[in-house]
């Protein structure tokens, strides 16, 4: 299928291509996910720490927005745990809890995420997200998963008192431990149990009463708002107000409000970087979940498209009273299975949650807080990965440290302190890495033309010819030591006439190393021995080949290694 | 010689094969130093922002300091051009000018340097300088050279106000252009006229007069004592005073007093990251001079040595109420010419600056400002090196641009945003550029067992196998490219059955790309293609085998790509 170049061009051409059949798919599946989508809206806004209708109004209008602009046809975009996590890190100090100010600052991290996006899409820049490791990801994700769990305990105890880091949650349950609320917690418990039952259980039993598995499974998804209701009618039947056990109060009836969020410019300043930090792991997570579905239906997705198409909803997202939003892993997964087939899934979902807000709201002001934090929980400890932990600690230390800052940041001082210094540090071990290459020396296999490194092999070499090979492309952080490498191969070596670099592996020079390699083919230019280069790539070589360089080399360029020990008259 | 392991080890060892024959050279040589250190001395303070007595303290106890603790025989340690400005940036906005919050400022900025530069040293970091590219440095050093000239066109006009970028620079050189004193600007005028003559003609009209040209080359040398001498007579007797014209003032007589300097804690974290880029400059400055000067006579230096060395000079500085120091490259070269033979001839130094200080001070109240001026614009223009910027704009436009952007900022925003933005955009690049790397489908040179790039050269394909080259480490900045790559390969190729992975330029794998090579391997495995890979270097192979990748593995690893092909029947 070819694609238009303009921007609603997809949408257009796909309206225009729309099949009667796909029509009842995405109508099924858009009934499953707004029943699943209910429940989590509310309890990812209680996570965010912003009122239950922001969750709505964040999951009606970018809905629409990305069916409109995003290239995945199955990935179903809303509140999410793990950004509205760093939301609540990024605004918990502005303005009063609820207030118009908080509420403006959430709106305006949504405006400035999809702001964001959008530039970062228009300047094909997707490539950002790569600099984030996969340890890193994954570690962090880990991490908020296990930060956003404990973050929800204070509710199911129905005890006060929060916090955005480990020490903050865990001293806020110690000094609140004799407050604990036994209503609350017994409805806590209930919830949670049945919940992690529905799991597993749930699916079982319906397939006993009959419904065919991919129904049972696809059914199972209705857990939740199973418990939202049932809940709620405990908490009218048997006045659970009274009985001190917090509620999510009511709820304003109607769509979002449509403003633009109006904040001092020095707040706008200091959400910038947690804009950014939102803006990519809300496209890391969304990408790499729309790939994962994409291929499996043997569809492409394009990254930067995706930028394109997630800056739209945030932004819709800010212009609607909502907070920041992006593609969920689960809540996709339902939709795919539940058999949606293009983007209009999604807008169906908008709709569904549309009539939510229009007229579900007065009811759901009875549901206990401890309802959604069960739901979160159980959301947010698939995202626990510790076999991934102990398969990156055997596989790669540096990887691991980088990870394991991750996570200890993460834990302790917060989710933008966690990303920060894992990214900083995964891209600091590369740097010293290759600060410190793997330098060879190497000699013949004997009869063959193949040079190996004399510690591995059992190789041939002569006391006149030095072949180094050289692991590493040279730049500056390097190319010092290659000079200091060099120079203690060489005064090893008295009887040396010839030293051979092969640079099979140097994959670029830059102005530095090129520097170093003038200084060391003088020096040894003074100590009568001559510098020849082997295997030198093209673009490499042609690189050089605009410099005075060769002209000054005391030896030769050759195209192989085995030329130039024959040369050399090291092999025959 | 062997090295006695403890920090004064060094020193009592080399006191006691101190040489007769050392210390008639090594005085002869400090007589020398000291003659061109003074002027130097009191104009670096100037060019600092701070009373001249601050130089001449800072020529003393460091000088010491090094000497007992450096390993470089011939480096001249004290105030240079480079550093006084980067101090000028640092502390020009803390306390008065010249009073006591000022000096304390200053004398703190080299205490934290030296604690810094201790602490590299002794955790051996001094592998952090390599980070700085040649571009980067080159390009700062010519950018602040011509910051340094700028901000000294005002003492020779004799104008006020001044700055520490050009554009304030300028600003204020306009606003004044009608205070320009005539007297002051004909004193600037001819010393600078006489110093630039100096440095050609008057080595010349010596040799002419009978001297031997090594010694004419030297005693030329003392051309701005001579200029300061002669400008201090001529101020007195035309009473220059009262003409406007603005001289040193009154500077106290005595030794450097001995003061721990005593900022407010907020201060003291605002020196923090100026303290530590003074540290970066002055140790690559201060290295790349030492490594020179040891190299002619077949000495060494250690860099980490040199770290404690230079510590140790910047404590000295900062506890004898000077400013931040380091190895000069003039002052080290005269040091080595006139015949410096050991560190005794930079404490020989300190004793002659102790002198000038006891003595000399009530005599060079009457200094011209513009004597000190017209010395540091003739210093500072030899690092001005144009043609390194044309060099690296032919090799490497990457380079080009990281040098651009340290120069553009260095003379725009100041030396400390230069610094950083070159060191950045220099590591920027080199990730960027590794995250997108050379990817070559490879074909075998016909009758060799040589595969080259089919784009470059006429090699033997088939269309069963494709044999790609990978020209780079395998890590999350690149895994997500090669997924793409190779996925577009395959899909040009129906008939594929074998994807062989070339591996003599890949020098490790990290966790992100095996998991990538292991997603690459079971989407070729359900497409019924087989992945092998060859020419594995040892050490990614030990590390694959600690993992469960090669049994997954659809294909085999091969020691040679010719094996390789040969095994799929793409070569004989």
């Amino acid at each position: 299928m070819s694609r238009a170049r303009t921007l609603a061009g997809p949408a257009l051409h796909r309206a225009r291509r729309y099949a009667r059949g796909d029509l009842g798919a995405d109508l099924l599946a858009a009934v499953i996910v707004t029943i699943m989508l209910i429940p989590q809206s509310l309890a990812y806004a209680m996570l965010a720490g912003l009122p239950p209708q922001v969750g709505l109004y964040a999951s009606i209008l970018p809905l629409l927005a990305y069916a409109l602009l995003g290239t995945s046809r199955t990935l179903a975009v809303g509140p999410v745990a793990i950004v509205s996590l760093m939301t609540a890190a990024a605004i918990g100090q502005i303005g009063v809890a609820g207030g118009p100010q908080h509420l403006a600052a959430a709106a305006m991290l949504a405006l400035m995420s999809g702001a964001m996006l959008l530039a970062m899409g228009a300047l094909r820049l997707g490539f950002i997200a790569n600099f984030l490791s996969h340890p890193v990801i994954s570690g962090f994700i880990t991490a908020a998963g296990l930060l956003i769990a404990a973050s929800q305990i204070r509710h199911l105890l129905g005890t006060s008192g929060g916090g955005t880091t480990l020490p903050q949650i865990a001293a806020a349950l110690l000094r609140e431990a004799g407050a604990v609320n036994p209503v609350t917690l017994a409805t806590g418990a209930a919830v949670l149990s049945f919940l992690i039952w529905s799991r597993r259980g749930l699916p079982a039993v319906l397939a006993r009463a009959g419904l065919p598995r991919r129904a049972s499974a696809i059914a199972a998804k209705a857990a939740p708002i199973a418990a939202v209701a049932a809940t709620i009618a405990l908490a009218e039947a048997l006045d659970f107000a009274a009985r001190g056990v917090a509620l999510v109060g009511a709820i304003p009836q109607g769509l979002p409000p449509l403003a633009l969020p109006l904040l001092p410019l020095e707040l706008i300043a200091a959400l910038a970087l947690p804009a950014f930090l939102i803006s990519l792991i809300g496209f890391v997570e969304s990408v790499s979940v729309a790939q994962t579905l994409a291929a499996r239906r043997r569809q492409r997705i394009e990254p930067n498209r995706e930028l394109i198409g997630l800056g739209a909803a945030n932004l819709a997202a800010g212009l609607s009273s909502g907070y920041p939003v992006t593609g969920g892993l689960a809540r996709s997964a339902v939709n795919f299975d539940a058999g949606a087939q293009t983007q209009a899934a999604g807008g169906f979902t908008a709709a569904g949650i549309a009539l939510a807000a229009l007229f579900l709201t007065p009811y759901l002001g009875a549901l206990p807080q401890a309802t959604l934090a069960a739901i979160i929980i159980v959301a947010v400890l698939s995202l626990v990965d510790l076999p991934a932990i102990a398969r990156v600690f055997a596989y790669s230390r540096s990887d691991f440290a980088a990870m394991a800052a991750t996570m200890v940041l993460t834990l302790l001082a917060g989710v933008e302190w966690g990303l920060i210094a894992g990214v900083t540090l995964s891209l600091l071990l590369y740097l010293y890495r290759t600060s410190k290459p793997h330098i060879a020396v190497v000699g013949q296999v004997p009869q063959t033309e193949h040079y190996r490194n004399i510690d591995r092999h059992k190789v041939l070499t002569s006391p006149n010819v030095l072949s180094i090979r050289i692991d590493e492309s040279l730049y500056f952080a390097n190319s010092r030591y290659l000079e200091d490498r060099i120079a203690a191969l060489v005064a090893e070596r008295p009887a040396l006439r010839h030293v051979v670099l092969m640079c099979s592996a140097v994959n670029f020079i830059d102005a530095s190393a090129l520097e170093s390699l003038e200084e060391i083919n003088r020096r040894l230019g003074e100590a009568a021995i001559r510098l020849h280069l082997s295997e030198v790539k093209g673009p490499v070589m042609d690189r050089l080949a605009r410099t005075d360089f060769l002209t000054h080399l005391s030896g030769e360029v050759f195209l192989s290694q085995h030329e130039a020990c024959r040369h050399c008259g090291a092999a025959i």
